[in-house]
């Protein structure tokens, strides 16, 4: 007799609470009359190589720990599948996978780029008469899915960004020194990371100065007439940009670096903030940091929001309910009912309303002198970093999955 | 009738527990018979240029919070004082301030410089018969006071760099692709904060996969070595360094970025870790990312050790108990009895012995190949990284001082 079994998928970056909602989807799924678990490793691109993990040997113990760990434990992948009407190879491949392996349920965590998958499998499926619901989960720190008050992994990522950014500009004040902290975090394409950085500033410590988002039109000559200008007010001055802030025609800033190379010949690495910080290094003065919250932002679950968590596993398990009463193709998403108390509703969206689409800042969060986020922002984003994360301590270290599911050995190959 | 005061400064670079010490030498200063209690601004070179704040003004409210704030809340400074056989200058300065304000006491938290200026104001006290207890309180993230069994700093730092490397660990599993990372910490002449990275390897994630210490000779060609044997066995490897890893010429790796100048030309900014980067991408894989800590391994106090906290505090209170007895010229120290149950006691240890002098990790602890921290090194830090650091939140961000003390309008100019 056919089963009736599920496969689950994470795709694009991974966040501090990703495993929370594929513990939401594990937790629900087993509650139901679904039989077997399968997980794909490394997203749809894994799966096309038929690398499959077998997720209903998990024991319990193992399982607790993903609501805390970080990293996708699947594994994940950046991997765009082609419509079907232009290659079909894809399709034909992952539907075989998933007949052979009795799939009726797919739910696949990720971003917009995930969405768009999930829009093209169900319309595929749709089509061929396929019996399979599908259903999508949000994820992302940048925080830019439409359709969505917000997106499961920011809240977190925000916290960590707040804490640092607190504690950098305390840092800043210790030597009688003229300094500058130019602060980089991620958002290629949005502000609402470098934006949280706004829940640091406290009345009697206002911090950081400025604030550069990609939605802002950036020049270097403004931004040193900006450092310079707070600079005359005060010692120490922090600045936080996004990866991605642009000048006028588009260009990011941080392309002066990728395009230089060292004396090894070497391409050079860097960031927005390692080339703006020589524009002021000597020039106001000789105390420059350039900072870059790299992967930790993203990973650093010991600094995770609850409310974060309980979000992304809430979200899993709501998809897997919609799927169990016969919705497919859609996002679960969250709106925003009320701020004090703070109340949200699941909702769900067609996933083809978010497939490839960015949602930006909103202009009413950027101040007039196009240098910073008005104090407004806290409204929107200070009920997103709270709660206790729980996070269970061995040793004083986080107690986190060591990533068995990684371990190449465990998988099922097909 | 004259009074009987004291003075405190900070000094050297900033970490999460100073300020830790600093209330251990208030508490203790205001149960005895001390009469006012000021704050150098800025460490000595402040207190040169009559930059002192009353610290007896301090409630409680804000007092409590020193515990768990990070940053030298009093300033700091890098000042060299000169023999005073040599230049008397200073002496005359801070002497004359320091009997127009009856200070009888002077308590002093740093590293192996400041020592070296309580070494010497003691000296010069006893040779003109100026009756002064000056007491030296130790601190360093870097670890490298010879004397104590650790210092205070160090403990939170490791915890820190250990939960963050294991973070990135995981991260760096995610995608099927290799990888390297290049995690580089502080440590200019020593390597303890590179080999506290040993704590984020667990039983089923060995990670790091090296770590070179500065007291390595380091080779970049058998540092490509060890990254290609690495990378046979795994898809993701991670290596931590530390800034002051050098060459058989004794010659900072960093140094290669610091002479360059980019298309602007402005100096290269880098690091070790950005030094290194580029010998592996593109040659072993292409996706290497170089992470710097920089100033929150030092600041993070949201993620400090409880007993680092603790002795840092004890320490500043029995610093004040040696002055009371009429002791001086020496420094509070750490001695471990024990490791399982952990227990220290606090010694007192001559400031010369200390001055300007640096412990090296010993032997022992790195491994033959020359390329990683042997498993014995947790016995050494993992006590040290234990217990409730307390951390006060409001809005499940962490309560800071909000730095009171460096706000220009409460100083007294002398």
């Amino acid at each position: 007799m056919s089963k009736n079994n599920c496969l689950i998928g994470q795709s694009g970056g991974p966040t501090a609470v990703i495993n929370a909602s594929l513990k939401g989807i594990i937790d629900r799924v087993k509650a139901s009359d679904i039989d077997n678990i399968y997980g794909m490793r490394y997203g749809i691109e894994g799966a096309l190589a038929g690398n499959i993990i077998d997720l209903s040997q998990k024991n319990s113990k193992e399982l607790n720990l993903f609501n805390n760990t970080p990293s996708s434990i699947l594994g994940t992948c950046r991997y765009k599948i082609e419509d079907y009407d232009e290659n079909e190879d894809d399709y034909h491949k992952l539907f075989n996978l998933m007949k052979e392996l009795d799939i009726k349920y797919l739910f696949y965590i990720g971003g917009n780029d995930s969405m768009d998958t999930v829009y093209k499998l169900n319309n595929y499926a749709k089509e061929k008469n396929i019996d399979l619901k599908i259903m999508g989960v949000p994820k992302t720190i940048d925080n830019d899915l439409v359709g969505t008050d917000h997106c499961p992994g920011y809240g977190s990522a925000a916290r960590y960004i707040a804490t640092s950014v607190m504690e950098i500009a305390r840092d800043s004040f210790v030597y009688d020194i003229k300094n500058v902290h130019i602060v980089e975090v991620m958002g290629r394409a949005t502000g609402w990371l470098a934006a949280s950085s706004i829940l640091a500033s406290t009345e009697k410590l206002y911090t950081p100065d400025l604030i550069y988002v990609p939605e802002m039109e950036f020049s270097t000559s403004d931004f040193v007439n900006d450092v310079k200008k707070k600079m005359e007010e005060k010692k120490a001055v922090t600045v936080v940009v996004s990866e991605g802030i642009k000048d006028k025609h588009g260009e990011y800033i941080s392309a002066d670096s990728s395009t230089e190379h060292d004396k090894f010949g070497h391409k050079k690495m860097g960031g927005a903030a390692s080339v703006l910080a020589p524009f002021i290094k000597g020039n106001l003065c000789n105390r420059v940091k350039a900072i870059k919250f790299d992967v930790m932002q993203r990973a650093a679950a010991h600094c995770a929001s609850g409310r974060d968590i309980e979000e992304a596993y809430l979200l899993g398990e709501k998809a897997v309910e919609a799927a169990l009463l016969g919705e497919s193709g859609l996002m679960t998403a969250l709106k925003r009912l009320s701020n004090d108390p703070y109340k949200i509703e699941i909702i769900k969206i067609p996933a083809e309303k978010v497939a490839n689409k960015v949602k930006l800042l909103p202009d009413k969060y950027i101040n007039e002198e196009n240098n910073r986020i008005n104090e407004e922002f806290k409204d929107y984003v200070l009920p997103l970093i709270q709660g206790e994360a729980g996070v269970p301590y061995q040793n004083n270290l986080p107690n986190y999955s060591e990533l068995d599911s990684l371990n190449e050995d465990l998988a099922l190959r097909f």
